[in-house]
């Protein structure tokens, strides 16, 4: 184990390696070649057309002015500036409630770290049981933590009230935060523009009828059962028919050159009744009417006509519209099963693939190979290096694993895609990363250690080795966390990738547009990261406050950071109004709720008598505080209550009594294919804006 | 252990004294003096207003027909004739679907028997363990079971296999019963005549007003939110006023004498503004408005205005309508701390009552019954029984305990209150008499034991002593479910209590009526032991078969028992529609996944490789298909659709085009005090039917 002394050198490293990418980010950022590069959302947004040209002495390419490069970090305060309101506007509310998880972190961690500086190090500090014990290698660190307190000492139960008082203090935080960002939530909704998704219902399952073509068949039905509200709807197509669906893929692609066959390709997809799927996006006169209609049910049999809010056009994954009940749950069992044996099995593929990459392997494979690999220092590359990189492989591609995974799943929006990989990311992370850094060996032999152990055991076994694992942690963060979040901001490939189409492929100025790429916030792998953290402040603050102030650089600058990436990079391919919220209290309950089992785990191994009673309030209590939040505020993120709609109905009702608001929605909801074309006509749409009279049916009653 | 020949003998005499209560209750209930207690539904119902007399021979008191009594068992075709859809008619459809149990458990364990004993029985029994093994005392029982094959055998697939096959049984009988109660409900609610219920919704936690009395901001609110559809409104009173609720508690208590003084203090409850609780029923002009309106959540603060359809009249619990959202979570959070401690620690008071009540503690406390005390015959009565006493006695508390305990947490209807007090006592059983019983030992013991064994060992220590605990489950069945059944139908208690009411307080007809006290159909204690009965023959069906017939003679019997008792005596106190069905379906569930674990904890101390991994599908099965089921019945149990909705509206309107709703709904659900007395009137209805014009609000806007 590192010392104090290492411990500081090699976070004096890190932070120059950090300064080295910022300085190199601070340089690049300034060329105007690089505009597009860090700087894409104002292009994208139409606010900057050509890089800012600031002086005489700038040419076009490179930024001369030795004066932008004295104020090389002049980036953050910029970055910290602008408003939240103004960000909101800019940048929209899931970016704005996303960077707001950092502050979280720094409101959380940050009080937790003065209190455990002013209270627990002291006590440890001490403690004086490993000077005692001369055999030992201790060292700074050891000595600060809960480790230094002799077993059976009295002063244990300074920790136990401490981690009460650490305990309510996240519970306080947490709460006015989910209530500060359901307000934010609920004011964004109010204010919000004039969206089609107000406005509209996903019916999904609609039930097949012999009479009546599908589009009819929902014509009719909801002009039965929302006589007075219902206005019109949008059939999805693509989905069930698989061939229909590589016709279209086949558009996507090859849309240039083929646009007569494709005119009459799409022309076949309309007028084909099987082509169309069997859902559909309804729209509805009033806010107040879709609200009711996306909250309520509509037949007895709670498998067919399923309704719930429409995502906003941009949010809907199309392919996923059309999947039947049964269906559904077989694919969510699938799943589940084959993220069990992801997370707790992933080793032996991968070992696998291991065996087969080593130098007999590919000598066996290629043999023409042979003379290059038995080079010496060819070999030895081989040899350290391709289990290593096989891993790191599949760890970039999980990500992408786990999302095709949930796409598996069936879920209708990319939001909610993103929602469900991130929570599968931070299962993985949970038990591969930090159980697996704690007991070292893979997941399969810890879950056959945990299945053999009584329940008592695990938190203790988990427990007793969080303290020796205090520096690899804190190296950890240093090279995952700060290192990652300066590569962030660096963003080396999208610059390398600009830079080699910019020469090879733009010929026009769409072309260059297309050439940058602004990426996006990724929730589904940013998001399960930063709770390893926020469990890391958890679990140590009791233990080994030492690691605080490390988590707390972390949060500091991935603020900073985040926050300059939001106003300047991204591109937000869909806006959700935070709806992810409820999934991020509930992981920090949980990060919470396991760093206090832990805790007890730890102290049952003291010695101490009473400790576990005197510490089984806090995980009842933790539980207790989830339910109550989420009957307290999680609906604000689920459902649009109705008073709120009948609200902002009756607002532009009195604002606007003239709109149109059928040839408002007319096109909203169209697949991406045929959006924008005029030889899409929903063949169904009834002129008469007014028509509530009775409908024909072709079925004979 | 007793062996096969004891069993019988033991069956036998236990089918005996089955016997002779029932011809005990052929006898008494064919004289007309106890008409009343065994036909006191036929009274209820206006049916029957004297005892029948069927001849001459016939006097007023006692039956001298002996033709009537050869007869004696014909009460059992009788009960069994009555069509379904005329018991739902006779004695509504919670008592239909709950006596539908027990053909459930002749359904799933019937066909079990007859599969264990063609294949396992044979399959054991010529396995031939227990023969080489002289030393051991073994019996004909264990030839029988799963002991008697040898470790490390082949045979245990055909074990295996057929869990398998019970399984698959099981899930398909389960489906098909829940499909059918889900079908009988919604054909109950289709067919049902005009209920107040059906236009009515429960609103509760609405937030008070500064300007407004709470009637007031009630109109207005849903003036504005459900402007075409609100009709009318009640307001619940009593609850959240200490004060007020003792005024009505007297009312109830003395409402004979104080007729008086009781108009004055109701005049005084109704001006109180305070008295008038933040609850309401909400009527709408169609049940579609209703439905509506009881599934959408109205303000974004989801803890307030909480609608939900409303209970029927008599079903409504007042003193629960007006509990604050955050007292409410608080309580359940204590309710469920006190059910853990109830459950496993329950011994504890016990022990210490038992502890008082000995001998040396009542001479202590009542020195002057020492001289009788110390008598032979009292101290050895006194020595022996008490203790037992003690347990029983709070073994009958228990039911009423645990209502008690539903009751604190605040659920508004009787319906969930036994819903809730029979998982409790579900959750007491299965701990207390079937682990309890199994490992010896108290709860907390067992707690204990599991929380310092290993996870896969519970199973283990569990499943071994299945087989042996077949003889002792095998009497609990016949002592406990025979008899008790055979109880059930005799009503001594009522039989004694009528009479001795008849003898000295009885004075008029209306007493006589008052008198008989036909009981119901207590959910809350009476499901949660078919589930015992129903786990015991799950469990057993691949282990010891011999044990299913004991559980099919239970099942059988009780079911023409309690069809006897449904259509002869029991009077419901409300009517829910079956909605239990939901618990009772998970509840099987549980009992088989419990099964399910505890063959593969016994298998895996038989030396079979691989087994527990051949058997590890079927909980993961038995799960998914619980999911399954939830999501395509549960909502028919919780919701009203809005098809259904409309189509009852429709045929009304087509029906009845002149009917005065307002006037239907007027007094439906009123304060069971004020209940028919036209001193009531709510202060704020509004007179006019169409009155949809803009409300005067007294606030200053």
């Amino acid at each position: 184990m590192a010392n104090l002394r290492e411990i500081s050198v090699s976070a004096a490293l890190n932070l120059l390696s950090a300064f080295a990418f910022l300085v190199a980010f601070a340089i690049l950022r300034l060329q105007p070649i690089n505009d597009r590069v860090y700087f894409p959302k104002w292009y994208r947004r139409g606010i900057r057309n050509s890089p800012r040209r600031s002086g005489v002495c700038v040419t076009r390419f490179v930024n001369l002015d030795w004066r932008t490069y004295i104020k090389f970090l002049n980036w953050m305060p910029a970055a910290l500036r602008m408003p939240e309101l103004e960000l909101i506007d800019h940048a929209g509310l899931d970016s704005v409630v996303y960077i707001r998880i950092y502050l979280l972190g720094l409101k959380v961690i940050g009080p937790l770290a003065v209190l455990a500086f002013l209270v627990l190090v002291p006590v440890n500090w001490t403690g004086e049981t490993l000077e005692g014990v001369k055999n030992l290698a201790y060292n700074d660190i050891d000595k600060l933590s809960i480790s230094n307190v002799p077993d059976g000492s009295k002063r244990f139960w300074v920790h136990i009230v401490m981690s009460y008082v650490f305990a309510l203090w996240t519970f306080y935080v947490l709460y006015v935060e989910y209530k500060e960002v359901a307000a934010m939530r609920l004011r964004y909704l109010a204010s919000e523009n004039r969206r089609p998704d107000q406005f509209t219902v996903l019916v999904r399952n609609v039930p097949p009828d012999p009479d009546e073509t599908v589009s009819e068949h929902i014509e009719h039905f909801f002009r039965v059962n929302h006589p007075d509200s219902y206005l019109t709807h949008q059939t999805g197509f693509g989905g069930v028919v698989g061939t229909k669906v590589d016709a279209i893929d086949y558009y996507s692609s090859e849309i240039q050159k083929l646009s007569e066959a494709e005119a009459l390709e799409r022309e076949k997809v309309l007028s084909d009744p099987k082509a169309i799927v069997l859902a559909a996006f309804v729209s509805f006169k009033s806010r107040w009417a879709a609200a009711v209609c996306a909250q309520t049910q509509f037949s007895h049999n709670p498998t067919i006509w399923l309704t719930e809010w429409a995502p906003e056009p941009r949010d809907v994954y199309w392919r996923n519209l059309a999947i039947p009940y049964f269906d559904l749950t077989i694919r969510r069992l699938l799943m589940a099963i084959a993220l069990f044996f992801l997370i707790f099995f992933f080793m032996i593929p991968i070992a696998f693939v291991q065996s087969l990459a080593n130098i007999e392997g590919i000598e066996k494979v290629f043999p023409f190979l042979t003379p290059l690999i038995e080079t010496k220092s060819v070999r030895s590359f081989i040899q350290g290096f391709l289990p290593g990189i096989v891993l790191k492989i599949f760890l970039i591609l999980l990500p992408t694993i786990l999302m095709m995974m949930s796409k598996v799943e069936g879920f209708s929006s990319r939001s909610s895609l993103d929602r469900r990989s991130a929570g599968k990311y931070h299962l993985f992370l949970l038990v591969n990363v930090f159980l697996g850094s704690i007991i070292t060996g893979t997941a399969f032999q810890q879950l056959k250690t945990f299945l053999h152990q009584p329940p008592t055991e695990i938190p203790k076994t988990v427990g007793e080795s969080i303290p020796m694992k205090a520096t690899f942690f804190i190296t950890y963060i240093m090279v995952d966390g700060w290192a990652g979040i300066a590569a962030e901001i660096l963003r080396l490939v999208p610059l390398v990738i600009f830079h080699l189409k910019n020469m090879f492929l733009v010929k026009t100025e769409q072309d260059r547009e297309e050439a940058m790429d602004p990426g996006c916030l990724n929730f589904a792998t940013y998001e399960p990261k930063i709770q390893l953290y926020f469990l890391l402040g958890l679990v140590y603050s009791a233990v080994t406050p030492v690691l605080l102030p490390f988590v707390i650089i972390f949060f500091a600058f991935s603020y900073v950071v985040f926050r300059h990436q939001v106003i300047n990079v991204y591109d937000q391919r869909y806006e959700s109004g935070g709806s992810f919220w409820p999934d991020v209290h509930r992981r920090l309950l949980i990060g919470l709720l396991i760093s206090q089992l832990l805790l007890m785990g730890l102290l049952s191994t003291k010695n101490i008598e009473k400790s576990t009673i005197a510490l089984l309030p806090l995980p009842v209590l933790t539980i207790w505080f989830h339910v109550y939040c989420k009957g307290r505020f999680q609906s604000a993120f689920v459902r649009f209550s109705l008073q709120d709609a009948m609200t902002k109905d009756t607002l532009e009702r009195a604002t606007e009594p003239n709109l149109n608001l059928r040839a408002y929605l007319k096109d909203a909801y169209v697949h991406p294919v045929f959006k924008g074309r005029s030889h899409f006509e929903s063949p169904l749409l009834v002129p008469d804006e007014e028509n509530n009279t009775l409908v024909l049916t072709r079925r004979s009653s």
